[in-house]
């Protein structure tokens, strides 16, 4: 069912968005102020279910590009998504009839609202992660055959760039990276245009409604001094994300970041009980949780799996279940570490091919999140 | 005067083209074959000297980019430069009425004939440069006010981009830089789309017709068995390019070149008579001749200036005159190295701020080469 967004709206949606994120997608808060000052002029958003969507529909999504490091300290100035989207209804002479998030985040939520806000367009309550991830060919969007080319590109002062690659989404994205480097590290972008069966056939579903239910839970929760994380957990068991548990409880002991080829990369170490660890491993998202491992038949198993993307891997602050992005990661937080099962369009074989461990240079193959066992400390 | 070009021409123009590129602006064999193939079809090119092209016609310049080290081993399909400039057509709604060059050189002077007999459209007999540099904001129709914007670049996939960077020629420059070495080294452009009246305010005129005389001067006077060298260096003369000499004759002991951020960048050393050496460094073209020293009242004076950037510094085989260029560079070549004056167009303040020694980190002011003293090596 569509729905009507309202700036009331703005921070559970953006927490929630946040939370899908698994710690990339941008800040929730920068994405937020962008959609408050544009919704302060215009009111309000429709957001379009896509069962709604007509077939014949032209829909453009527009997000942000750039490595989370360099986007907390460069705020947009706000009217680069819009030119991007612009540049590319100019370049391919068809206007948009509607926009939508290429990915679940703080920012990249939020981008399609602020261009929508803007122009006066639906956004589509749908999107083609079902999280975030750091490239632009890790789409279902590709994965189910729909082109990133053309692609554009803007920035800040006023600079665009299109590319028309064919059908190599994964060499598009090589060659928008490298602009997005030279931009300053960040750039807006629309591209994935596409009709609105091919939405329908191609998109995670209600993405937008999800991220605004699990910000409502954890809101709601905290105002009834109930427990935020597992209210957030319960949330899920009415959406195509059925499946979520808490996979440790910890304070971070250490973080590694480093800003590399545009991606952030790294990861953090959390302490938990005795001398148990759980090291999460990310590229502007979170990729993969590790146990330290535990004493099973008096035998130390080492680097127990559980869970590995595309399954989300969420951390969040234990006491407020706050969203944590892979740049706000600092010593000595208390967290809590979610893991959450993602929808079956995005664990097919060609999915998994895309976005699947084996694309972030894993060498473990999938294996979905609730399978997994918890390690249990005790012998 | 206008002029026809025919098949039996290109062997002299790449020839001539190649010395104005100063060791850059690519390797003639390969644009002549390109050319050649597509004339074989087209049979003549109309050659449009500059003061017969009405006001309001519209040219779209078209040329290769790229380090001269790769494009000698990737030939191009010849299909690019003509997508570079019907992308831009498409991008600007507005077609070409004739191309025209972007600099001299063996590639670049032959790349917009290769678009001419593709697609019929006339050569305007003039270029930016009246030589070669390697970037592209070093035009005359930058120092003249022209916008490099939009560019249009595409490459052997039919991958195409096209940047809009407003008036930031230098801007645009680091950002088409960087798509092509994500082409693979090489990429063709068309950019500084402009009118007949902004051609006859901004470019080098008939620098076609200048490379025809020099390459039929080279070939004639090998024909006639007298000295090429000096041939050439006469036939410059009656035009723009009014003096010229030889800076020294000797042989390579030294090459020194490596490929650095998309550019051939290095030096030569020449050992001429006795103790003598003449030092050349590049940047994909001859930048600075300097003298090793010469004995002057018994003080040694070393590092003496005989040429500099935007001067034309040529190197070719001493006996033949055929132009070397920096990346044809090889130990024990038998060489003369001729300075050439560049046209007043180049020597004004706004245009040696854009392209004088200062732009390629030179710490020496421009001399012009008529200027500078022979070092003599007696006492």
């Amino acid at each position: 069912m569509s729905w009507t967004l309202r700036t009331a709206d703005l921070d559970d949606l953006a927490r929630g968005a946040a939370l899908l994120g698994t710690g990339g997608g941008g800040d929730p808060f920068v994405g937020k102020m962008l959609v408050a000052q544009a919704l302060g002029e215009a009111g309000e958003i429709t957001i379009l279910d896509p069962e709604e969507l007509d077939d014949d529909a032209w829909v453009i999504p527009v997000a942000q590009m750039g490595a989370p490091t360099v986007v907390v300290e460069k705020m947009p100035r706000g009217t680069e998504p819009e030119l991007a989207l612009i540049t590319l209804e100019r370049h391919s002479g068809r206007t948009a009839d509607a926009t939508m998030p290429m990915e679940c985040g703080g920012i990249n939520s939020m981008i399609p609202l602020l261009v929508a806000a803007r122009r006066g367009l639906p956004v589509v309550d749908a999107d083609g992660m079902g999280r975030a991830f750091p490239q632009l060919e890790m789409e279902t969007f590709s994965v189910y055959g729909i082109s990133a080319s053309p692609l554009a590109m803007a920035n800040e002062h006023d600079e665009v760039a299109i590319f028309e690659t064919g059908s190599d989404n994964s060499r598009l994205e090589g060659l928008a990276r490298g602009v997005t480097s030279r931009f300053g590290g960040m750039a807006h972008i629309a591209q994935y245009s596409m009709t609105g069966a091919d939405v329908k056939r191609t998109a995670i579903p209600r993405t937008l409604s999800l991220a605004l239910t699990i910000g409502r839970s954890i809101r709601a929760s905290r105002e009834q001094r109930v427990d935020p994380v597992q209210a957030l957990v319960d949330s899920l068991s009415d959406t195509l994300y059925g499946y979520g548990r808490v996979l440790f409880h910890g304070k971070v002991i250490d973080v590694d970041r480093r800003t590399d080829e545009g991606f952030a990369r790294g990861s953090v170490r959390i302490a938990g009980v005795g001398d148990e660890e759980l090291e999460v491993q990310f590229q502007n998202e979170n990729l993969i949780a590790l146990h330290s491992g535990v004493l099973h038949s008096g035998v130390l198993q080492s680097g127990v799996l559980v869970a590995i993307v595309p399954d989300l891997i969420c951390i969040v602050e234990a006491d407020t279940a706050e969203p944590i992005t892979t740049e706000g990661l600092r010593y000595g937080q208390r967290v809590a570490v979610i893991g959450i099962a993602t929808p079956p369009i995005m664990r097919t074989p060609e999915a998994l091919a895309v976005f699947g461990p084996a694309s972030f240079g894993l060498d473990r193959p999938f294996r979905p999140v609730e399978t997994l066992e918890q390690p249990v400390l005790a012998e």
